[in-house]
């Protein structure tokens, strides 16, 4: 059995994660932020830690300025319909996750502006287009940094730098990223940040983040918690309403841990080898075509493709079934992505490699390929 | 160490929960309902399994139309937002938690009409009071089943006739009972039910769930997930979007497992026993005051009390460093119920019991109150 499904979400997890939420549901059960006993505060250190860990990560100067979720898409909506009021405006991209194009969607019926710039062939945008789209109106730019199809890094450091420039937010979803490799929000002007805390980070299913700077400040999404008054309640508090998810976010805790302990340097070159591995060998094959850049230094680590005359779900079951390898076919939520890349509605194969994974991994994987584009 | 705080948050949990959670996480790691490849088909069958014990357990027919949350908070708040429009009228009482209280006041903002009955001074609401506050824009009536501060359980069973001879909708928020006493959905005519994992259903933190019956089609909340057209998703998925928490969600399965396998019968009367021995235990120390009930039949497992001329955080401390008894002081997140209690701002000291504390854990906790009480 071989995962190659790393950007659904990764498999397997370091083994500390495993251990810290065992340890937490064994010994640190109390509830985090409410009781005052001492399994309480053990509960509250669990999250504490676990702010400061991704704060180093990804250079956050206030830890307390990072939002827990229970995924990506929850801590976009957050930060959507938060922040976007209407007569306002928003440039996106045509390959978004539907985490930012539905949210989007609705808030367009209620009368905000939503601008989706069209991406070249390889899922890239030109940073000189955004800056054009940006108008009086424009609060917020929001892009993926990198699409969970395309595989594309988009220039972040570029959009970053015009939304400075011409005083506009900046927002980027990290879910395929976020772990996979360096992001430095400060050095990047970033100033929202949404995260998955299942993939790239190895945390559990269940968790996710999302960083707001200093200034901005999303209405309440979940209404509740403790306090009376919304307003009086402070970040992070006020968008962590409800009992909080201890285990899990301890684990994702374990999971960062583990990324700035191994370096993220050192996890991106690796999975660039794999990525560079399977671009090489999909491309000896007959009748494959990649979706997204051909250099492994402008992809994250992901690879759609589709092969002539098959259907990406025929293949995926044949190489789960024959081969014992396990990926991703269809549409991976994201139907304005294949539209871009023309391969709506059947989508692509996407392969997605991760740290745990080795070349013999991939060579399996190709082999498996190889043969069913022969028809044995 | 003695933890008497189950009211916020249950522990410890079975052992098969948390071998439940371990094993998924090391063996179904695939993103359910995502990829098609095996572990994801186990991943979804986790998911599955626990949809249907969750049905078993509160006497639900369909079990797809049960949406699994982070915790309660957020099911309320997909339920009230989803559901009521502006001029719409929601009935509900001065006892609930902040998870209703703050949502209603939102979307009282936005032109929901709400009317918050007064309860006596056990925290007791009459049906009829509830009858009489139905007018013709009437949508929904909304009731704590047992108060997190006053222990009451309310007259659901009546309230539930009410709602379906006046055709309005009957909305339980169950964060207090689910698990800790049998709930019937069917039985008490409820139309929509919010729960949280973490509490009696012995689930992780980070686990809720919400009912809603057939033909009750809330807008979804968080926006994304599969699909191109929202209106195309059915629930569960259209209030799912985002990955679920799979390992989270299979051990709210075990938890509930667990209560169908001993029986929430067998579970009321053992906790019954325990908070019979609290009251009889605290009557009999000088200067307390029970809040709510004194009869144990009446309560969930819960009793909030103060101490003449103490502060109720000091109580807690001092339990807590001199007697190793872990509870929770203060307003528990429901400040308005404390208000109707005559207890706000200071609140109360509450202990709560769970199904693996003894009649030894809660003769120490009542050594400590009575030590305290006497000044030592």
């Amino acid at each position: 059995m071989i995962y190659l499904d790393n950007a659904a979400t990764s498999y397997p997890k370091p083994e500390s994660v495993y251990q810290r939420i065992d340890h937490i549901l064994r010994h640190t059960g109390g509830n985090p932020g409410r009781s005052g006993h001492r399994m309480a505060l053990d509960a509250s250190r669990v999250i504490f830690e676990a702010r400061e860990s991704a704060a180093r990560l990804f250079n956050i100067k206030n830890a307390s300025r990072i939002v827990f979720t229970k995924n990506a898409t929850e801590a976009i909506n957050i930060a959507f319909k938060g922040i976007l009021r209407q007569e306002e405006h928003v440039v996106t991209t045509s390959i978004e996750h539907n985490a930012v194009v539905k949210p989007l969607k609705r808030l367009e019926a209620r009368g905000v502006q939503v601008t989706q710039l069209k991406v070249d062939k390889n899922g890239w945008v030109e940073p000189k287009d955004i800056e054009k789209a940006i108008r009086k109106e424009t609060k917020l730019i929001s892009v993926v940094h990198a699409s969970n199809v395309f595989g594309a890094i988009l220039p972040v450091a570029e959009i970053g730098r015009i939304c400075r420039k011409k005083n506009v937010l900046f927002m980027v979803d990290a879910a395929q990223t976020a772990g996979a490799m360096p992001i430095d929000i400060e050095a990047l002007n970033v100033d929202i940040f949404a995260a998955t805390g299942h993939k790239s980070l190895f945390g559990p299913q269940g968790t996710g983040l999302l960083y707001v700077r200093e200034g901005i400040e999303p209405l309440p999404f979940i209404d509740g918690g403790t306090g009376e008054d919304d307003e009086l309640v402070e970040i992070p508090d006020r968008l962590e309403s409800g009992t909080i998810n201890t285990p899990g976010i301890g684990g994702l805790g374990a999971g960062i841990e583990f990324l700035l302990k191994e370096g993220v340097k050192k996890i991106r070159r690796y999975e660039e080898g794999l990525i560079r591995q399977i671009l090489d060998g999909l491309s000896g094959i007959k009748g494959i075509e990649i979706i997204g850049p051909q250099d492994e230094k402008k992809r994250t680590h992901l690879v759609s493709f589709n092969m002539q005359g098959k259907d990406p779900s025929d293949i995926g079951y044949r190489l789960d079934n024959e081969f014992g390898i396990m990926l991703r076919c269809g549409l991976h939520c994201a139907p304005c992505a294949h539209r871009s890349a023309g391969t709506y509605p059947s989508g692509a194969v996407r392969v997605s490699p991760g740290y745990f994974n080795t070349a013999d991994d991939i060579e399996e994987f190709l082999r498996g390929v190889r043969e069913i584009s022969c028809g044995f």
